[in-house]
Order: structure tokens, then C-alpha cells, then sequence
């Protein structure tokens, strides 16, 4: 690397191995989910300012980049200096999340999409987080969002054409987590929470995985959270939870939470993995008694704030992350139309994935590279190129150097898998001694 | 559209239809060009300011989009006020081109990369230019450079992908002009301009498709050009051009030219050319006689300053602009590696191309809409589909609606190519009856 000639800060370049793994996987998503019905939209990376940060994209908002207005003038900065408002110098934001986006699209083109709108996103965001391992500044979500459907036939499609794209990547045994933000509200009320308090509670159950039980409680504690409902959570998460609570399904989940919860809820929330559970069942040969795909979790309270209803978390069991997730948002779309519209979604984390994948080995069979003598003319090695290209074999180019071991060993580094002389007796394609690399 | 919800200003949304195409022809062009040996690689949308703003990028730099720093204070605006420099505001840009970002990528990664390095970058660029009919803020290039490689043979390999690229697409007949910013320089000499009237004057000649000879010479008399030189340009401009020069090659770029221009650079530009034809009519079928693929243009000059030899412009006949163009710029690439490096490119203009194309019908045929009962239960249709997409099926649930004939067309319209109903009886897929749509 030359010295001090990096791409910006927490961002990635990638080179043509790494490049093509992520087109082989992004070329697999979107082949399967529009095989699903879904369509693929596309929007700017940049939303007008006032719309990204509009309170929907939570905290995320405060992490965009801001573009800076053009043409400012030291006058529009004087006034951004007296107000103290720097946002008057930006007038767009490099977006954080699609939905936000999709909130926008939505309003923009209602009347030129279908009543119930399945969309397909497959694009960059940005977000201006400290940079880490694992977490960069610009990455690729794949999401896939059903608007227009107030049923859970939507979340049963996202389920199962998420579950189909990450099967055909190659990625078997992943489970997804399911729950209902319905029931963790139920919840907090039987509990005894006051509803103003819900957000906060939530946020802090959220840490479930990370702090434990006893963090849970002293954070909640130490915010002075009704101080009887952090009695009775500490009594419900140190209960005796049956060893085996039977087969996924409505008896199973009512076991799972306390008595007082909305039955409508349970019974949907149930319809819905059974369903998720059977589709994957029938694709993957799975039989009663393997380890189920669908799992009821009462504590999955995924970040956002916009969620309204079921909501998910697909896993691989031997990862220790997710790979991606959603759930219901009636609220939102609406917000850029003035009314409400049903919608629900499905984020990839195609950045945690993408590193899990191999490329099909097929994809190199058919690569040559033509080692050539210098003597030969540039027009006879065009021709030749060009005649095997039309073969439909993917062809490169070397001038022959004196070290042709390290010259072959490169080339197989760089995905090819065979190899021929061209010298200035080749007169054509059919003169070549084609052998196999490696 | 809802009022006021629209993209930002001179971008634009792409629905599932155009979004459809613009992925095919993408898909067509990444294809061919990994074929003919290029490999993809991707960079950041942004770069540092500092590196967006080294004078590589030509006008194209005031165009840029910057982004604005975090965690700006008023002390900072404060400071910019003082120094009037609005530049210390931000430091990061949207990249105005792929050029700039390639040559940031190779010198970050030259030790990686092969030593003739032919790369693919398909890709957005942003430019913050006047919006008007056909001009965008977004746009996508597909650029693809020859990194290492001195010699015309750098040249024959991009004219013939591109033209692979394009015929691919179904864009027969197109061809190209050609020249070499070596000739015009010798023109210019020959004429008798100075060295430093050079650049100016060549920007003055590049509108001679649009102000005619009338309007170069007037230019270039009132900027004050050296006026023996203009009147050495009025009579080259005036003269008698024989009516059929013959075939492309040596003698007839030689006798579009004044006398005393070198011959080396001819000979080698006529190379290319005549490579690139042969390899265009072996490929195409095409006869002598027949329309040529390469045309000589001695006053094609390409607006970009870094060009320092051979330069081309693609353009089908019917078409009134340039699909795209490229050339050699040896100076560039280096600059931030501090040695000299050649190089050769070719951006086809994508937004051109795009509205040219039609997707392959093949790519509907087995596309099918499920019109279901709303009686029929989620977990049934949701494994008919499954089991239809296992089977290679594109497939969309669509509720049953009272205006079936409204619903049909809808689908139809979506790229859709048969349907069926799904009832209460309908069991498995083996009961569907499919029918056609229209």
C-alpha cells in the first residue's frame, strides 16, 4: 500500500476475488426473492435532509453524513454561525437504513404499484459509527419489505423467502427467532409497567443477552422503573421454565409468558410460525424431531422503535450474531402520505453473510489464459481472444515472462483454471494446447 | 404522487420495470466484459476531499457533492468565516467519476494486483450539474482501464469488449471514431500555435460538431489565438477532403492530416484501428463494403485534459450523441503512487444505452400470479409457492378481487406471464390449472 493512500475512514475497497464473491451472493438474493414475487426498486443514496431526519430512523439519524449545501456563501455561514443551526448548511444526508427510503418511495409512487407491494432493496447505507472490526461506515443491507397486506400471509412470505435466499446461498440449519412487540407490551401491563415507561423498559430488556438477568434488573432499578413491575419481571425471569415445552405452536408460547396476554395475538403470532416451520419442513426435508427452524423467544425486542407487531431474527446456531432481521411497521410508511399503510420487512446483514460464502466452482471452469509471445501481433491476439470469448470462456491475456511458475500460480490466485501457449505459429484457436492449471 | 414527496432534485426512483431492465443490461455488460478477462472491483461512493479535489478530475470537480464533517462546532464555523475557506467543513466528496477512485485503488493496492490489471467498475457517479432533460445527479458508469500495458494492444482489447459489450445488449451497428491526442497536438504545431495556446485551442476545436468550422475559427480569433495559426486552421478546415479516402488504415489517416505529423503515432493508431475492425468483422459477419466499425475523426478531441495518446468515442448512426468513449492517459494513475504508470479506459455512458433495451422475454416465461380465495389458510398458500418457486417459478400471491379482468391486466403489466386460482380445494400445485395472461 502506498503510504497514506487508504480509502476514507472505516470504508472498503474490494478487490476482484472479494468483488466477485459479493455479486455471486447478491445475484443469488435477488434471484431468489424475485422467484418469490418480489420486485426490485432502487432509490438515490441521498434523501432530502428534513425526510432522514424525520424521528423514523432512530437513532441511526444521528449517524448520517450530511451533504453540504452547494454554493454556500460565507453570508450562509455567518447566519449558521448566529443561530447555531449547522444544519441550515445541508440540504441532503447519505441514507442510513431502505425503510426510510422506502417510506418516501412509497408516498412518491402509490398509484404505479400493485395494492399489496412486495419490494426488493439491495443497496449501500452509510452510517458515521466509530469505526471497528466487523462495522464499517458504508455496507450493503438486502431488504425485503411487503406493503398493502395487514395479515400475517405477509410475515410468512418474508420468512420464507428469506429462509429460501440464505438455503440457496448454502447457509442450512439458520433459525429464526420470533415474537410480537403486541405481547412484550402485554407484558410490561401485566407486569405492572405504566405505558410511558415501555420504550425505556424495553431498550433495557433488550440487554438480555449481553448483561444477564441481574443486569436487566439494576439497570432497570437504577432508572427507577416501577419498582413493584421490576419485582414481578424478576419473579417471571427466575420462574422454573419447563425443560421441554413441546412442539412450536400456540400452547407453547402461552406457556412461555405470564397469564393476561391477548390470545388474538398469540394465536397469529402462532399461525405464523407453524406456517414458517412447515414451508421449511417441505423445502429442506426436515423431519419432527430435528431442531426446529421456527423459535418462539417472549425477550426478542429488536432495536427500532417503529415496530408495531410481529417481529423476527433469523440466526445460524454455530454464529454468535444474527443475520438479520425485522418485522411489522404499520406506522411508518404512511408518514410521508398522511395515512396509514400495513407494511413489514426483512434486513439481510448482507455483510455478515457475504464472508460465509463460497463461490461456485463452476464459475471458473471455463477460464483460459492465453500466455502469448510478444512477438506475436497484437491483432492475432484480439482475434484469438475474441473467438474463445464467443466459445462463452472467460479469457486473459499475459505477455510470457522468464519466471512462468509464479505467473500461473498468480493467474490460478485470480480464479482461473487453465492455460495455453500462443506463439506465432498459432493461427487460430483450434491450434491451442489447452492444459488445466494447478 | 403525494404532494412534495419526491426524490431529491435531478435523481430519480426506479420502478420494478425499469429497475428490471437496468439490472439486465448491467448483468449483459459485467458479463461480457469478465469474459473478455476484466475483472470487477468497487471503491467507496466518497473519497477524501482532498484527493476528489487534486486537480485530476477537471471541471468535473466543481461539480462535486461534499460531504460535511462530523461533530462540527461553531468554533469551526467560526474559523471558516474568518478564513473564508469552506473547504476546512468538509472532508469527504461523492466521487464525479470512476477515474479518480481507480487511481486511489491502485495506488493502494498495486502490490495485489496483476501486473497488467484490467478492471470493471459498473458504478454510480454524482455531479451536482444544472438538472435537465436526460442529465442526472445519479448515474451509473461502466468503465473498464487497462493498468500496465504500454502498447496498442491495451487499446485493441477495449475497443473489442465494449463492442462485445454492446452487441450483447442488441445494439448492432454502432462504431467508433477515432484519433490520438498525440496527432492533434501535431496539428496544432503544425499550424503553428504555441504550446501554451494548446489546451484552450483544443477545447475551442472539440465544438466543431456543434458551432461548425464558422464558429471554431471565430473563437478562437476572438480569444486572440495566434493568428497565422488560425488562418493555417481555416485553410486545413476549407480544403478539398477526397470523397472516398479507401479503406481505414495508414494511408487514409494519413490523408486526413497536414503534412508533417509523425509518423510512428499514425502507424500505431492505425494498428488499433485496423485490429479492432478485424476483430469487429469476425465477430459480426460483417463484409468488406459494409458500413466500417472504425472510423478515423482527426478533430475528435474528448473534453478530459488527462489524455496523452490514442482516444475513441462510440456512437450508433441513428443515435445523435456518443454511448461512450475513453483513451489513454499515462500521466494520471501514478500521480498518487509518485511513478508513472500507463494506462488506457473506456466508459460506456450507461444512462444512454439503457432506454435502448429490451429485456428478454425469456425472462417472464415462467413467471405465475396465484389468484387465491382470502378463505384459503396463509400456511397453504405460502407452501403452493414454495413448492412452485422450488420448481424455477417467479410467483405472486394476489388476492382474488370482484374486477378479476383489472387484476389480470395489473400482472401483466408487472411481467407476468400466466396465472391461476387457488381455492378451498386447492390442494397442491398438481391442481392448478395455469392459463395464459393476454
Amino acid at each position: 500500500m502506498a503510504p497514506g493512500v487508504t480509502p476514507p475512514r472505516g470504508m472498503r475497497d474490494f478487490l476482484p476475488a472479494e468483488k466477485a464473491r459479493r455479486e455471486h451472493a447478491l445475484g443469488v438474493i435477488r434471484r431468489v426473492y424475485s422467484n418469490f414475487g418480489f420486485d426490485e426498486i432502487e432509490t438515490p443514496v441521498v434523501e432530502d435532509y428534513a425526510r432522514l431526519h424525520s424521528g423514523l430512523g432512530g437513532d441511526n439519524e444521528k449517524l448520517a453524513f450530511n451533504v453540504q449545501k452547494r454554493g454556500l456563501t460565507p453570508d450562509d455561514l455567518g447566519k449558521a454561525v448566529n443561530t447555531g443551526d449547522l444544519s441550515s448548511l445541508t440540504d441532503l444526508g447519505l441514507r442510513f437504513d431502505l425503510t426510510v427510503p422506502l417510506a418516501r418511495f412509497y408516498a412518491t409512487h402509490r398509484g404505479d404499484l400493485p395494492p399489496v407491494f412486495r419490494s426488493i432493496q439491495i443497496a449501500p447505507v452509510w452510517r458515521a459509527e466509530r469505526p471497528q472490526k466487523g462495522r464499517y461506515r458504508q455496507f450493503v443491507q438486502c431488504d425485503i419489505d411487503i406493503i398493502g397486506e395487514a395479515g400475517p400471509l405477509a410475515e410468512i412470505e418474508l420468512l420464507t423467502a428469506t429462509a429460501g435466499a440464505l438455503r440457496e446461498l448454502g447457509l442450512t440449519g439458520c433459525r429464526v427467532r420470533i415474537n410480537d412487540r403486541r405481547l412484550l407490551t402485554g407484558m410490561l401491563d401485566v407486569f405492572g409497567f405504566e405505558p410511558d415507561e415501555h420504550s425505556q423498559v424495553l431498550i433495557t430488556i433488550d440487554k438480555l443477552d449481553k448483561v444477564g438477568v441481574g443486569g436487566v434488573l439494576e439497570e432497570l432499578r437504577t432508572r427507577g422503573a416501577t419498582s413493584a413491575a421490576v419485582d414481578a419481571l424478576e419473579l417471571f425471569l427466575t420462574r422454573v421454565v419447563p425443560e421441554n415445552p413441546g412442539p412450536f405452536g400456540e400452547a407453547q408460547i402461552r406457556a412461555q409468558l405470564p397469564d393476561g396476554i391477548d390470545d388474538a395475538v398469540i394465536a397469529e403470532l402462532a399461525s405464523i410460525g407453524v406456517a414458517a416451520e412447515q414451508a421449511d419442513a417441505a423445502a429442506t426435508g426436515r423431519e419432527a424431531g430435528d431442531a426446529p427452524f421456527v423459535v418462539f423467544d417472549p425477550f426478542l425486542v429488536r432495536g427500532m422503535g417503529y415496530y408495531t407487531g410481529p417481529i423476527f431474527e433469523i440466526e445460524h446456531p454455530e454464529l454468535g450474531y444474527s443475520l438479520g432481521g425485522g418485522g411489522r411497521y404499520d406506522g411508518m410508511i404512511g408518514r410521508f402520505l398522511g395515512s396509514d399503510v400495513p407494511a413489514t420487512g426483512f434486513s439481510i446483514g448482507f455483510e455478515r453473510i457475504v464472508d460465509l460464502i463460497s463461490l461456485p466452482e463452476a464459475s471458473a471452469a471455463d477460464s483460459l489464459v492465453l500466455v502469448y509471445d510478444k512477438s506475436v501481433p497484437p491483432v492475432r491476439l484480439v482475434s484469438l481472444k475474441a473467438e474463445l470469448v464467443a466459445e462463452g470462456r472467460r479469457v486473459r491475456l499475459e505477455p510470457r515472462v522468464k519466471n512462468l511458475k509464479a505467473l500461473l500460480a498468480r493467474v490460478e490466485t485470480d480464479g482461473f483454471r487453465s492455460f495455453a501457449f500462443v506463439t506465432e505459429q498459432t493461427a487460430s484457436a483450434s491450434d491451442l494446447e489447452i492444459k488445466p492449471l494447478g
